[in-house]
C-alpha cells in the first residue's frame, strides 16, 4: 500500500483527502480536534473504523492543545467537551463512538491513578496511535478468515469502499478481497459507484487499481443486471453498525444489493471488526440514521444535474435486516447474524 | 404541456435538446436523415416511442431531402439507406423498428399504387406526423387506464424518465401518474435519478415540476431503502422492448426496483404502447442490449469521478423477468404479462 489514511504526526493528524481523490492525492493536516471534527463531518476521512480512529486521534490532539494553552490546571474539565465535539460529527457509525469510550477510560484510568495531566495525555496518544494499529491488525485477521468463503476465481461484487482507506489501512470487504486476491482467488472485483458520493468509483476503484487488483465500475443500478446474469459469485460490504441480532446498517444501498443478492441464491457477506456491533440495540430499527445535505444528490462534482428547488431525500445509510445477510465476518470468526450476540458477548 | 419534445416543421425535425435540460431549455432543428440519426444516437431525443417518432420524421425528412437534391428519378433506390441510416442510430427500442416499418408499409403502398415520388413523399411525411399525433392518443389512453390501478393518496416510484419527454407528449409510466394525479390521487412521485444519464434527475424531475405534480428525487440506490420503509405504494416504468412472454427491457436499474418491489408486495407495472411489444421474441434473453461508451460513468457532466483508465461496464438497459411485473399497461387494456400474447395476438 502506497498511501496513508491517517497518522499521528507531532504537527497533528495528518490524513489523505479523501474528497479529492482520485484526481489529487493530497494530505491534509488536522491541528486540532476542531480540524478532526470538520474533516470527519465534511468526509475528508470517512468510513466507520477510519472515523473510530479519527476520533480517538482528536480527543489526543484536543487534550495536547489543551494543555499547551490552558495548563495542568484546568485540564480536566476540558475533556468531554472534546469528546463531545467530536461525537457530533456524525451519528451512524458505531466505531466512533465505541473510540470515544475507549478514550474515556484511558483518561480516568490515568485520572484514577494521579497522574499528572501531561502524562494522562500522553497515555490519551498512545491509546489513540494503538486504536490504528490494531485497526490494521483486525483487518488482516478479518481478511484471512474472510478469504475463507471467497471461492476461486471469484468475481465479487462491492458497495461503497470499505477499503484501506475506510480503515487505517488494509480494509474490512476490501481487506477480504486483498486477502482473496494473495490467494489468487480473485478473478474481477465489481465495484458499485455508490451515490451521492461516489465512493465506489473515487475510492474502491483508484486503492485495488493501486494493489493491482482487477477491479470494475459499474452504477449502483447495474448490480441487479450482473447478478442476475451469473456474474457475481460473492458480495462482500462493510458495516457503520451492527446491532445484536444482526442487522446491518451500511452506506445506502447496501440493502437493495442484499435483496437481490438473495433473490439469486448469491452469498452476501458483511466485513467489519467487533468494534462495529452495538450490542446495546436490539434490532436495525434502533440505529440512527444519518439524513445529509440535498446538495450532493442535486449536484456532482459542482455541476448541477437536477431542476433546482427539486425536493430530495438524501439518508446516508440503510439498514440490511439480518435475514438477508449470509455471514459477519470479524477478527473473531465469521457468524450467521443471530449467532452474535450469544458467541461474542460470552467471550 | 409547456414544451414540445418533437414536431415536424417546414424547416426540419424540431426537438427539444433533452441533454442540456435541465439547465437548459432548447430547441434544435435537424435538417436532414443524418442529423435526425445523429439526434437519436447522442440522446438529444430518448425514450423508446420518442425515438419511433423521431425514426419516422427522419425517414420522411431523409426522402424529402432526396427529393430536392436527385429529383424523382432514383428515388426509391434511396428508400432502404435512409431506413438503415436511422435503424442503425440504437438497438434495443423496438419502436424505432416497428416505425420504421410503418414507414416502408406507407412507402411501398405508394408505390405499388404507382404515385409520382413527390406525392409518395407527401404520404411519408403525413404518415410521420400521424405516429406522433397517435403516439399522443395512445398515452392518453393508457394513462387513463392506468390510473384505475393508482390507489388514492399514493406514492409512487419510477425510474429514468418515461414521460412526455420520452413519447411524442404525455408520456407512458408518466401518463399513469398525470392521469391518476389529475384525478387527485398523489401523493408523492419518488424519482430515481437513474445512472448514468441522470434522466430521472435532469427530466423526470422538470417534467413533473412544469406540471405541479409532488415530486422527490432520490438516487437510484434510495429504492430500496424507501420501498422497505413502506413509502412507495406502486411502482410504474417504462419499457424499451417486451418480449411476447412479457419479459420487459427497460433503462438499466429497472430490474433491480422490480425484485425489491416484489420482496415487499409492492405492484410493480410497465406503461408502454403496444408498438413496444416485440412478439417476435419469446422471451427476454433475446433482446439486443445497448453498451454505450465508458465515458458516461466515469464523468458526470465533463467531471471526471473514476480514476482513469478503469474499466468500465455500461449496458444500458436490463431485462426484467415477466415474473415481477404486476401487470403491463397498454393503450388495449391492462394485462399480465402472460396474458399479452394470446389477447393482443387475436386483436
Amino acid at each position: 500500500m502506497s498511501f496513508e489514511t491517517i497518522a499521528w504526526q507531532d504537527e497533528g493528524v495528518v490524513m489523505i483527502d479523501q474528497t479529492r481523490l482520485p484526481l489529487e492525492e493530497v494530505y491534509v493536516t488536522c491541528r486540532n480536534a476542531e480540524e478532526v471534527a470538520r474533516a470527519i463531518r465534511t468526509m475528508v476521512i470517512r468510513g466507520a473504523p477510519a472515523i473510530g480512529v479519527a476520533a480517538a486521534m482528536g480527543v489526543a490532539l484536543g487534550m495536547k492543545r489543551q494543555l499547551d494553552e490552558v495548563g495542568e490546571a484546568g485540564l480536566s474539565d476540558r475533556f468531554e467537551a472534546v469528546c463531545r465535539l467530536l461525537a457530533a460529527t456524525r451519528p451512524t457509525a458505531v466505531n466512533l463512538f465505541w473510540a470515544l469510550d475507549r478514550m474515556r477510560q484511558v483518561w480516568s484510568q490515568a485520572n484514577g491513578r494521579g497522574l499528572p495531566a501531561a502524562e494522562a495525555v500522553k497515555l490519551l496518544v498512545a491509546a489513540a496511535v494503538k486504536i490504528r494499529e490494531q485497526d490494521i491488525e483486525t483487518n488482516r485477521r478479518l481478511g484471512a478468515l474472510g478469504a475463507a468463503v471467497v471461492p476461486e476465481k471469484a468475481r465479487v461484487l462491492t458497495h461503497c469502499n470499505a477499503g484501506a482507506l475506510a480503515c487505517a489501512g488494509y480494509g474490512t470487504a476490501l481487506g477480504v478481497i486483498r486477502a482473496a486476491h494473495e490467494q489468487g482467488k480473485i478473478r474481477e472485483v465489481l465495484a458499485d459507484e455508490t451515490r451521492p458520493l461516489l465512493q465506489g468509483a473515487r475510492l474502491t476503484a483508484w486503492e485495488l487499481q493501486r494493489d493491482q487488483i482487477p477491479v470494475t465500475l459499474i452504477t449502483d443500478n447495474m448490480a441487479a443486471h450482473f447478478i442476475a446474469a451469473g456474474a457475481v459469485d460473492l458480495v462482500v460490504v462493510g458495516a457503520d453498525r451492527i446491532a445484536a441480532n444482526g442487522d446491518t446498517a451500511n452506506k445506502i444501498g447496501t440493502l437493495g444489493v442484499a435483496i437481490i443478492a438473495r433473490e439469486f441464491q448469491v452469498p452476501f457477506y458483511v466485513a467489519a471488526p467487533c468494534s462495529t456491533i452495538d450490542f446495546s440495540l436490539a434490532n436495525g430499527g434502533e440505529i440512527p440514521i444519518e439524513e445529509r445535505d440535498r446538495e450532493e444528490v442535486v449536484a456532482i462534482r459542482g455541476q448541477v444535474v437536477a431542476p433546482a428547488e427539486v425536493a430530495v431525500y438524501n439518508p446516508a445509510f440503510d439498514v440490511t435486516p439480518a435475514a438477508f445477510i449470509t455471514g459477519i465476518i470479524t477478527e473473531k470468526g465469521i457468524f450467521k447474524p443471530e449467532e452474535l450476540l450469544p458467541r461474542l458477548c460470552r467471550n
